[in-house]
């Protein structure tokens, strides 16, 4: 991202600290069980079960109350079997194990599957480890179609981004959409729907445009700085970070931007007046960026070359802490 | 539960420490495997698997000699995995493996398969994770009855909860039953029993009337405070705690209060005069509330928000070891 030119140079920078503090709940003995969050992500199959994992246990990590994964028969007993602090449905289906005429009856009852759930959540993550089986993503098209009906907000990574890139209707429009591209995902989108290529020369415009013309969604480009639009402003997020790049990081970050975003919702709907942006997903993505980035910093300093992603997420906690310390 | 009235103030407070001290056995290297206790979870289905791990392993952790788990295959390799230390029997069944014409047989089998451990356990925590299959409840009903006969104690919470709110008849008048509702499991079970809605003017009043109706059971009514009543009397816990609600605490709970309880138990039967209630259910019910409190109250100084149930697990050994340390 080396040589990004945005036109109003340092207002950019969000002040993520702030974000941060500003709607992340205090903790209040009275409170029960889910009232932190409940977070579900969508993914996992045979071939991946790591990315569900991280974007699940990273919500849990960041102080939600539960976390949920939808996935695959074969993904779901080894999610199961990384953490026992998860719940996890084994209730998607790839086209290998599924016959023509059986389709429509197999769609339906894995529809029925979330949403019998959705109303309970305040977040879903749509990607991690989703894959690209067309039978599969046929049933995630319509759990989005489902969200936005429950006006659930979603933040869509990964495999969901090749998704909703060819399918744009599923969210274009849908204020509580975040996506989270990394450098090709962001090209394949710039394509798609500016039908151009990516021109770092005046990437400020561009993402706005982006996200204008997907209808408001937010989009969380991802890089060397992180930078943040919904259409109507551009906010950076520069601190921190590591330079180590394994993969599994975008997992964290997804899982991490739908906490923060179900939080801020709260945040604005209890009236803080601290909170500038009224917008719940930007709120969410500047949080969500400036924590992972904090989290990857602290984890990098310690195992340098041999960071992984499972140190990084170790890291969430305390970078929190030092942020916004519990009361 | 702020606001919660209890007529009898400051004498409502338990004195959980000195209960633990009472009922918690000296290690004697003259005793064997086994005496210390031997648990029994029934919980465990497709979706979940971490709830009956919970209870199972804080069973352990706290000292109980033997833990197992009766649950379905499906949930049985991933407990297993969680775990060497835990005893898994792959026993249950749920509707979707089992033909209409085979569910007598395979009911009978099921309790075959439990009948014959049944006799061998102090106690049995029934819910946790147990989801609500009709054909596994069903089979569930009939583990109770079977307990009931063999005069075994029975902690009951999660999903178990729902069953036995649904058949009052299968726990009522069974003095070694412990129910360990949350918020809403407590709503529902007062709608049913009492006809009414939850009163926190009368909050120490409804809690007796709820116990005394279903037949002298012990109710753990828990929350920011946990209220303990067998009908007879009321007991609060207060101390410690935490104000993370982050989900698998109760299962933690479950556990632990089956093992105090057989503790109690045992006590009660050695003559200790320093017990001044005679019942082991309300005993075991204040022992496990203070214990996880405690735990809660550790785990959340070290770690904060990131405080998952796994991080207090760990910490009911060092809690119990302060309150009373082994001679």
């Amino acid at each position: 991202m080396q040589g990004i030119k945005f036109t109003s140079g340092a207002s950019l920078e969000a002040d993520a600290e702030n974000v941060l503090r500003a709607i992340t709940p205090t903790l209040d003995p009275n409170r029960h069980k889910g009232q932190a969050g409940k977070i579900a992500v969508i993914g996992g199959c045979r071939e991946y079960t790591g990315a569900p994992y991280f974007a699940a246990i990273s919500a849990l990590k960041i102080g939600a109350d539960l976390s949920h994964v939808f996935c695959t028969k074969d993904a779901a007993a080894v999610i199961k079997s990384y953490s026992p602090e998860l719940i996890v449905h084994p209730v998607l289906e790839e086209s290998y194990g599924v016959r023509d005429d059986e389709k429509r009856i197999i769609s339906g009852k894995v529809l029925a599957e979330v949403a019998k759930w959705m109303e309970r959540f305040d977040c879903l993550v749509i990607g991690p480890g989703l894959g690209r089986d067309p039978f599969l993503l046929d049933c995630v098209s319509k759990i989005i179609k489902l969200a936005r009906q429950s006006n659930v907000p979603i933040v869509i990574d990964g495999d969901g981004l090749f998704l909703v890139t060819n399918s744009l209707d599923l969210i274009s429009g849908y204020p509580l959409a975040v996506l989270t591209p990394n450098v090709n995902e962001y090209k394949r989108l710039v394509q798609k729907v500016l039908s151009c290529e990516v021109n770092d020369e005046e990437a400020h415009e561009q993402l706005l445009s982006l996200a204008k013309r997907i209808g408001g969604v937010t989009m969380l480009r991802k890089g060397k700085s992180d930078f943040i639009s919904d259409g109507e402003t551009v906010k950076s997020v520069s601190i921190y970070g590591s330079p180590r790049r394994c993969g599994g990081q975008g997992d964290i970050l997804s899982g991490s931007v739908a906490v923060f975003l179900s939080w801020a919702r709260h945040a604005i709907r209890d009236g803080d007046s601290s909170i500038s942006s009224k917008n719940p997903a930007m709120l969410g993505s500047i949080a969500g960026s400036a924590l992972m980035r904090k989290a990857a910093s602290l984890a990098f300093d310690n195992k340098k070359r041999s960071t992984l992603t499972t140190d990084i997420i170790e890291y969430l906690g305390r970078s929190l802490e030092d942020i916004c310390p519990v009361r």
